[in-house]
């Protein structure tokens, strides 16, 4: 029913900036270096592809942006951005949709989608290149690598940077993708959450299991309109230090020197929509006039709401709108590279790391609500885990949307007998034939007992 | 006010799957192929060119293949796919807004509208070619072609193929369309409707006035999911059976091989939408497992809801994906026709044996209530009737949304004295001066007496 | 914050129709002219130039209008036409957007927009030129261009034709504009609004100032279904008649040769829906059977509603098919002229003689409540005021929106003591010390006070 996973070894797809390794995004930089130089003389790079948007969830100005970048490349554009009221209403399934759209309609798709984890199942269904435009609180992955870009331009390296993450850090996508590419480059991060929107523990767990980074509290001086002492303040790093570190052990750690503050909006549209602009932490003129500020760039996503002030546009450190300007020459390095139009001499990432799917399909299910295995997806896709690593409880993450949980239980697939994870039994049991559980229920729900009888 | 019927002989529009002969249709079939041969090499043939898409229903998908289609001839995209929202939001016509997007804005437009018959208003007042995307439940001849080409290039052929056609028979304009298609190209249909969605008699009509198909009580041995005893299970083939056909008279016919089945989803946005889901047929690996269903193609327009099982979708039997894809190239010949950048060697269908529009404004009424003539042409529109044939009494059919209607009588313009259709004084009238009505409150209402006082 | 007004000499925009000299709108005439003797021949001119429209209000002709042009010039096209529900719905001001997608995404911006004034807050936020696509009530430039050139083309002037104005004539920006366009080339209007739906006072006072012209009564004869003798019919002409004026002084003007009549559809949305349809102006057959209307161009801005009878559709003096059709080459010359790929010899607006902004963010306020200053530019826009003229006391008007306001009062910047406008003290104010005030309130609510103290 789904493709085997060995077509993903063969077409490339960004879903997860996972899915390009370090290498390849430098490379990648350097392309988007000499698109930039002059936009408008790539106009036959890639003639006559078409690039399809399908977008079930708005967003302007990440669909302009892909959309422009694939007209100066000199090829066409196909937009489905209202599809509410279409084929989705018609009832149709994003695998259906990808089947079709990225079957003789399009070269390459770019999907936005509410559902966690969506941006993978397209990859999966398309026979072209999916980009993740987006989909639901999991990643973003081209904002990140235009993030990245623009910082790696501004400062002419990313390892051993101190930046600053300020506001909403929970319900962020972005800001999600751009922590962990933070700690893959060895950048420090300090994170300065609008009280309530801290970084979700799972963001925390992935960044010490993937990347060795660990938090500290932090201090980082007086920074009026983005924390005060009540801030829980934390500092990110590796907890083996790098070369570059400026300490040599992680505890109290104070930042003196900031290089970047990435300021986000509160994503209103996830979670209940309270005002919280009243007290939402605000980067102002006084917020750089600190000494640590002096020479920090200013980042946003954007769109912005009030969270930095007017009064910085003119400010040489307010990048936030060079974000967005080369969002577009890295946008067209990063599909003619996936159309085949440049090729990287960098190693692509090692998949053979991850561990091949463990067909769940008999017990486990997401516990993300809002991952699409446990939406749209009911219908057609069979549940896909893989062993993060042998912790104990083994851990194991959605294929789809990286939602992680504990299998404290294992069975046998033939005799049907389930052990806890810690059995001496279970070592008898080869890898292929283990069947993973959360519970004792779980199990006993699948056909499992304890005994053979 | 309406452009004079002359014009249609000069540019070709596909309102109807009856606008492109036999020969034609077989012909755009040789392009397809090789337009799809490589869809990347043709992108300086149709450079310049600008395709309107104006959606005034939702469709996503018919519209990406009509975009998709233009930018791989290298033509340019408009489109108006919100139009609820502006200009017609305004109060404006559709043949308003044909003649502008159609004059200088565009070079060929495709329609989509909720109204029967709306294509051909906009055919008669754009002066470029028009594409009918869909009008309401009249036609959707491009389905109806990429449907038949798909099939064509499965099978080798089309004449004396069993074709079952499943589901929603009532309100699927595609399904109307296949069924007209399949009857010219002498392929045999077995209607397997889900109970009370049963082909509308006006199709049956057609089908034997046109085609000389008739209907037949059939069966076709089991077929899980799809039909059971209770089923009125109709065989359509064509009353003087032709040379290929299986049989030589009519009557209870059994089927024993079926080529293809046609699946199509309930229309529920076309009546009330009660849930039918639960009993309506579903194609599953069960139903594949018949004698007679050994090479039998499976075929849906898409979007699909549940009327097909996601485990068929690797079935090589499965060609409903191909449906979507062969589209563009079909689309890309369909276009490249039209624009006059190929050019066809078969003889256009006789227009000359459509008889010229009766000017009805004196007394009928389109009967079709969704017709155009009776909704947003009531402002601007001539009521218009062509005579079908001789039959008695007079069968007239509306010129846009080709529903019929019996003239039961018959007046004379100058006189305005009516008389019974069949009475001998008719056939005194010449028939440029015959008025036709339904009824003679119709015939009072416009002013017309039984004798000369 | 704001650009500085010196980049507006720079590049050009189309804000206002002011914005494009005599010279240089006949110029483009000209150009346009070029364009439509073959629409296809010019898709080199602007390869690899991207056009982005911003429609943050429905329009669909205009949009596809312009997209078409742009794709007729050989550019790409990006189009946010359903701005509500995306960066808008987040909180993003005009002035981020327009950064955003004025940058490396787009070369050259439309913008249409609800509020007044929108359009220069565009201008001046972009770096690329940016076309006015219409901004609340305020101006819709380029839809009197087309008109323009289409009266032009059909009278091979404008100098001192009699163009009657006809329907809803206080809130439709076109006739606005269209009757600034009008002064400016010597042509005369005869206003003929529906009750209660008359020119504003304030484009009558514009048209005096800027134009000299001044309205009289007059008289037009029988028109059918446009006027009775009920009607307040006005003269707008030259207060000192130039050359080819048909009368020597202002008073009862007879109108006895009208050259066109151009008819509005009532702007329901502007304003409270009533339904103004039963009694609203409409031009008929009967209008045209007029002595004086024998040579007159029937003109409309479509999309129309009933104001026109579809029976004139085809009368060869029915222009309004031919206005839209000429939009396209008419955008094409603009668009050209504007990314620099056409020169034009005329000299471009004396735009010393405006004078330069007044920072009045003190104590002014435009009093437009619709203008942008006062509805989403309050978060971030400097009000700032022009000096009409040195009229007493003194005309400012608001150099976003071009509503006027009177300043009555006078103070000095340094010493914060205000007078009245016409006192002595305010001559020895220099006029860079001088801060203005519409009233006593106004200037005390900013600190000023009468006497030092």
């Amino acid at each position: 029913m789904m493709r085997p996973l060995m077509a993903e070894h063969v077409k490339r797809d960004l879903v997860s900036i996972g899915d390009l390794s370090t290498a390849e995004i430098l490379e990648l930089f350097h392309h988007a270096d000499e698109f930039r130089a002059n936009l408008h003389a790539w106009s036959d790079l890639c003639r006559g592809a078409i690039m399809a948007t399908l977008f079930f969830e708005p967003s302007t100005r990440t669909r302009l942006s892909f959309e422009s970048a694939m007209l100066r490349l000199g090829g066409g554009v196909i937009s489905a951005a209202d599809t509410e009221s279409s084929s989705r209403a018609k009832g149709e399934s994003l695998a259906d949709t990808v089947r079709v759209v990225g079957g003789s309609y399009a070269d390459i798709l770019v999907v936005r989608h509410p559902e966690d984890g969506a941006a993978r199942v397209a990859a999966r269904y398309a026979t072209v290149p999916v980009i993740n435009g987006g989909d639901g609180a999991h990643e973003h992955p081209t904002q990140t690598l235009c993030d990245l870009y623009t910082l790696w331009k501004e400062k002419g390296r990313l390892q051993g940077l101190e930046v600053v993450l300020c506001g909403d850090l929970r319900y962020s996508r972005t800001i999600h993708s751009f922590c962990y590419a933070l700690a893959r480059f060895g950048a420090n991060i300090v994170t300065m959450p609008y009280p309530g929107f801290e970084l979700p523990d799972y963001v925390l767990r992935r960044l010490d299991r993937e990347f060795g980074v660990r938090a500290a509290s932090a201090s980082v001086g007086d920074l009026p309109g983005l924390a005060d002492s009540s801030n829980a303040v934390a500092y990110l790093t590796a907890s083996k230090p790098h070369q570059l570190a400026l300490f040599t052990k992680l505890g109290n750690v104070e930042v003196s020197r900031i290089d970047a503050i990435y300021m986000t909006r509160a994503q209103l549209e996830r979670h209940d929509s309270q005002d919280t602009t009243t007290d939402y932490p605000r980067v102002t003129p006084s917020t750089l006039r600190a000494a640590s500020t002096k020479d920090a760039s200013i980042m946003h996503p954007l769109p912005r709401v009030d969270e930095i002030s007017y009064d910085l546009d003119d400010d040489p450190r307010s990048i936030y709108f060079r974000q967005a300007e080369l969002g577009v020459p890295m946008r067209m390095a990063l599909m003619a590279f996936l159309l085949g139009k440049i090729q990287l001499r960098a190693k692509q990432p090692d998949l053979l790391s991850v561990s091949p799917g463990i067909s769940g399909g008999v017990g486990l299910r997401c516990r993300n609500e809002k991952c699409i295995t446990n939406n749209e997806g009911v219908r057609y896709l069979e549940r896909d885990f893989r062993l993060r690593e042998k912790t104990s409880p083994p851990a194991l993450s959605c294929a789809f949307c990286e939602s992680e949980l504990e299998a404290r239980f294992i069975g046998h697939s033939a005799s049907r007998i389930v052990h806890r994870h810690n059995a001496a039994e279970v070592r008898q049991i080869k890898p292929d034939n283990r069947v993973y559980f959360e519970s004792e229920a779980q199990a006993e729900a699948a056909g499992f007992t304890w005994q053979a009888t």
